[in-house]
């Protein structure tokens, strides 16, 4: 049992900074079309827009057609149950909403916005979205705490006609039965014979039981625990969600409940399972420790009393990580696409054992650079496939929309699956995974990068980012107290360390000026010339510095110089323009997104 | 008084199809932060976003800092009262509202979601945003239908801490006192004495009449009537609101008040004033006519009758367009820089005088495009800016920013009001005026251009949107048949007319090639090689198109082409690159938001 990667540090400022930097937040809501001439307004608003208004007015599906509705999802909290920090209050639960968001939108292109509601009221909450919950195409429920959550989602499913999904327990459950389908497949047990403890009776817990019947585990094999104990009929304070998995029995406690047991999923708390207990549990025993941030059971401790153990948790740094990310965003993708009413059973169990196939399969490249350049195989340690796999975005979507059509449920046919696949695989920012690629190429060499505007502040920015992702070594390009009034504008201090060259650097400049005379002499050029173009051409002297080993690459981002910028560098880079120019291009294609800033 | 343009036409299917285009509707949610490596994910959800979770929850207003808030504004509206159209319900109002959501980024860089609310209860509608509303920097109520607009407003105002602002009533009421006051100023009438008739008595009148006393017209000098007629002290059927207007007088009909007016403000019903009533007003009489889209009396009409009148409506093909555009985007941009907790009087009447001022000044180059190459001077026929002058974003907001600090209901103080000028007019995108120029100048002189990937979807799309915009004749370079195929794929019958053209045609590649050749024999090319760089480089065939004549123009957007492109382009077209290469930058740096796409 190894782990698998060391979890990127950051203090608190950075993670506030990050939210901060440069427009606060993490959403920017953009036009899909373009606003540029008289025209376009007024086909986007009065007086054009009428027309969609009427159109939705005879035919209220006609907003698929027309309005952003198709692609729009709503991620509302009331943050009564945010992360793992329990109940801060709506507004607080914004960070966690937003970012829930462009989740959504960076893994599956799906539009969401969040909401929240302020309110502790379940019928408010649930009058609330019944009022403005039309307007989208679905609605992922997020953080609210149990058993309000059951009772909001249940009735708003019974009277909205689009998706309703509380992630925290259907997508919960869904990771979870896929990893419990590759678990069971490698340890060579059978779904209809596994006994399952649970400890945890929470809406995770009780969404992942739920599920797991629907994938052949037997309601009697599974003992579920709560803070007081087993579950068992007859018991004390249990509710009517829980009730449905007190048993007839005579176990009390955890200890009791995990002898002999062939699964342990833990939804609760740090430290709950211990080696002894991992002892008596059967041959080629699963353990989920999923409690956030610190497990039941740490894997090593696992390690050290059962080598025949499948362990997987909640944590990015050991195997087997049950991270919703898999798939709330392509779920809601499939569910959109075929514009369905809900997100029923059927479309729950194909997307479990979608996933679950998925990580049966050979990684693409992109896997392997997410986990350092080690490739993982289906295994004890790969039950789970990468949140940056990305056959993701075509395989899950495609199996929901499928049970969708299947199961009644759609408004919309996709009569050409594969076609449908090949859609979805477009549907991603191709820039992502090329710069994952990049990204973990340069983390295995750390490259110092020219950045030839170094007065400009985005520019710097990109800078500052690429020193604080430690990717490498940042030169900027500039006058010294240009740049530092510079930085001092974007909020650091003057005194922030970063390189900055420019040509009052004699000696560079001597050096690049021969070396750059060298190659133009014959072109007629004399050194005086060279020089000029030395001292005046930022572009120049940054290729210099890479041409003369200085520099492992050079950034420029000015679209408008972006011509002449190529004019100067064949003038110093005949021998490698390729990774100046790749440089070049992921600037100029990022623009917009900027891949640094 | 001469038409000021054409307006554009369109079909219903064109309004339904630039609705359709593309990706459904016009909102689309991006992320403003990157979100590439495991760190940034890290630090955008799970685990780094608990730290602004726990700063907010410790703070609130830290959530202007960690979160969207500031910069968001939720456009809301329950569809009772949609354009002129009236009731058709919420969700059909949608377009609207996605319409208003990105005019506030087009126009202030704010970024605006619509929300749709499904009820027609006041307390219900009230409740809702209550609940939701603290998610926002500012809330624009759009399109609710009186008196429930007046109800909802107060009771959010009076419960919320952020600006609420019903566009209807207050922008109107904005931009019209600005007209106002130009009108007043240009025909030396004094605000004091004025005599005014305002035709209509629903929520955009009223509130046009409240402004009205803030900039100097006198309660008893406005009559007031509605459907019925006069509203006058004792009469049946006239609601709290209205009442505030009810004057002791013997006027009962609009034929009646308006003898000797100085003003006539129509927020009513096509046709109701006639020439006799116009001629029967006071001299040099103000006539805003602001029905939509057929005003209470065409301005022609005036003419035959009155020299010395001055006209606005909300029509864009007469001057003076009474158009809330030069308000909503600038008045939430100013409330939110400083943080606001409402718009107040102050904030309004800063905004209304703000745009009468710049009015009175010189026009910059982008409203002479806008107006058709003619340059406008303040007088009877300019009294209020265009939508398209620049200077609005930053004087207004700057204004309303002042307002509000001086009115002590802002959170936040900016100190240097130069420098947020400064920093506002940074906020638009520049390429949006470059474009602006560019349409301009095309239209004067249509071009023919070539699109060189024509069997590219988005470049064909591009080609057919220049084609639909009547900017010129676009030609696309393609094998015919698959350009036919892609056109049925984006929705075209594939007899469409568009000009198709490629190296088949045996006497142009002659042509090309025989020219190309002329430049290039002196480089040691052979003919037959200059021939195969003509059928075999749809660059060089593009740009040789636009070297002998045949086109105005070439636009290709494949970017990962771009250095061979221009290596491509400058063998063919050394005489005159700029125009060209000024066509590819267009498109690069609009790959995102493609101008013509």
């Amino acid at each position: 049992m190894t782990k698998k990667s060391k979890i990127d540090h950051y203090t608190d400022k950075e993670a506030l900074d990050f939210h901060n930097r440069g427009k606060s937040g993490k959403i920017e809501i953009i036009s899909s079309k373009s606003l540029t001439t008289k025209r376009d307004l007024s086909l986007a608003y009065s007086p054009g827009v009428a027309v969609p208004v009427k159109e939705i007015s005879r035919n209220p599906d006609a907003a698929y057609e027309y309005t952003s509705k198709g692609n729009l999802v709503a991620v509302i909290s009331n943050g009564s149950a945010i992360l793992g920090l329990g109940d801060l209050g709506a507004l607080a639960s914004k960070p966690v909403m937003e970012g829930k968001a462009v989740l959504f939108k960076r893994f599956a292109d799906i539009d969401a916005i969040d909401i929240e509601i302020d309110s502790k009221d379940p019928d408010e909450i649930i009058k609330c979205i019944q009022n403005i919950g039309n307007s989208f195409g679905g609605i992922n429920l997020e953080d609210i705490a149990a058993p309000d959550c059951f009772i909001i989602e249940r009735k708003l499913r019974d009277t909205l006609d689009i998706p309703i999904f509380h992630d925290d327990q259907h997508g919960t459950a869904i990771i979870t039965s896929a990893a419990l389908i590759n678990a069971l497949d490698i340890s060579k047990k059978k779904p209809g014979e596994v006994k399952i403890v649970i400890n945890g009776a929470g809406a995770s817990a009780l969404a992942c039981a739920n599920l797991f019947k629907s994938i052949g585990i037997k309601t009697q094999n599974i003992i579920m625990l709560d803070r007081k104990g087993v579950i068992y009929k007859g018991r004390d304070n249990v509710d009517q969600f829980k009730s449905a998995y007190a048993v007839e029995t005579n176990l009390r406690t955890l200890q009791d409940a995990i002898k002999n047991a062939d699964v342990f999923l833990g939804l609760s708390a740090k430290n709950v399972l211990t080696k002894d207990m991992v002892k008596s549990m059967a041959k080629n025993p699963i353990i989920f420790a999923c409690a956030n941030p610190d497990p039941e059971i740490k894997p090593e401790l696992v390690d050290e009393v059962r080598s025949d153990a499948i362990v997987a948790t909640g944590r990015s740094d050991y195997p087997n990580q049950v991270n919703n990310l898999i798939g709330f965003p392509y779920i809601f993708r499939g569910a959109l696409d075929v514009r369905s009413k809900e997100i029923n059973e059927e479309m729950k169990i194909a997307a479990a054992k979608a996933i679950a196939a998925l990580a049966r399969e050979e990684v693409p490249d992109e896997v392997v650079n997410a986990y350092g350049g080690e490739r993982p195989h289906y295994g004890k340690e790969y039950i789970i496939p990468s949140t940056f796999d990305p056959r993701l975005i075509s395989r899950i979507p495609a199996a929901v929309a499928e049970a969708a059509m299947k199961s009644g449920v759609s408004r919309r046919k996709i009569s050409d699956i594969e076609t449908y696949k090949d859609q979805l695989a477009n549907r991603l920012d191709p820039s992502m995974s090329i710069m994952q690629g990049i990204n973990a190429q340069v983390k295995k060499r750390p490259k110092t990068v020219v950045f030839a505007e170094g007065e400009d502040q985005n520019m710097l920015k990109a800078a500052v980012a690429y020193k604080n992702s430690r990717l490498g070594t940042p030169i900027v390009i500039g006058n010294e107290k240009r740049v530092k009034e510079q930085l001092k504008e974007i909020g650091l201090d003057e005194n922030y360390k970063i390189q900055i060259v420019n040509s009052t650097d004699k000696e560079k400049r001597d050096l690049y000026t021969k070396k750059l005379y060298s190659k133009l002499q014959r072109q007629g050029l004399l050194e005086r010339d060279v020089d000029r173009l030395i001292r005046n051409d930022r572009i120049i002297w940054g290729s210099s510095m890479v041409d003369c080993g200085d520099a492992d690459a050079m950034v420029t981002g000015n679209i408008r110089h972006y011509a002449a910028s190529i004019e100067s560098l064949k003038k110093v880079v005949d021998a490698r323009p390729g990774e100046i120019l790749f440089g070049l291009n992921m600037v100029i294609t990022q623009k917009k997104n900027c891949i640094y800033s």
